[in-house]
């Protein structure tokens, strides 16, 4: 999917909800963080806390790849894992949000 | 120090501050993740709070080391970082003080 042109108005898209679906990702792991806070009885909860920031932290570096070659992929992993609507996807083109839901599709 | 010898009420009296030392770090550990949180800003914050968990269990599984032959080093470095009080040592022999205290003293 390298070949795939972006154009300047699409740019702004793609960075706005690509943000976008970091910042709710963050926020949910922020959440989840003060639910498991509150069940901590003991030191083995707490190393379970630091195992779940490490697995989500893994995967958060892995997952968000700004490149345009990338793009596609990413923008359907977020559009499955629900970080990402059908709404943010308007203004890109028909055709990249057709990919973009197929990819979803594949997660 | 291996060869220092623990009565039985010794023994009963080490495993009981060696593990109320383990569950006040841990309490601490837990005081300062509830302060961590509610300062979360960004994914920055979170993993920061991931590193900083990491390096406290290190830390913890290196030196909760429950070993006769590791007792006094361990009990002086718990000493030394206000995990136990003097108080807490009453009941073990004078010697022993002496040595957990000199240990202490080096941390």
């Amino acid at each position: 999917m390298g070949n795939i042109t972006w154009s300047p108005e699409e740019k702004k898209i793609a960075r706005k909800i690509f943000d976008k679906a970091y910042e709710t990702e963050i926020e949910e792991i922020k959440n989840l963080l003060v639910n498991k806070i509150q069940d901590i009885k003991d030191g083995k909860d707490i190393w379970d806390i630091n195992d779940f920031l490490t697995e989500r932290r893994i995967s958060i570096d892995k997952k968000y790849d700004y490149r345009y070659s990338q793009l596609i992929v990413v923008l359907g992993i977020l559009l499955s894992e629900k970080y990402l609507t059908d709404n943010d996807l308007k203004g890109l083109s028909t055709d990249k949000i057709e990919k973009i839901k197929n990819v979803s599709k594949g997660f």
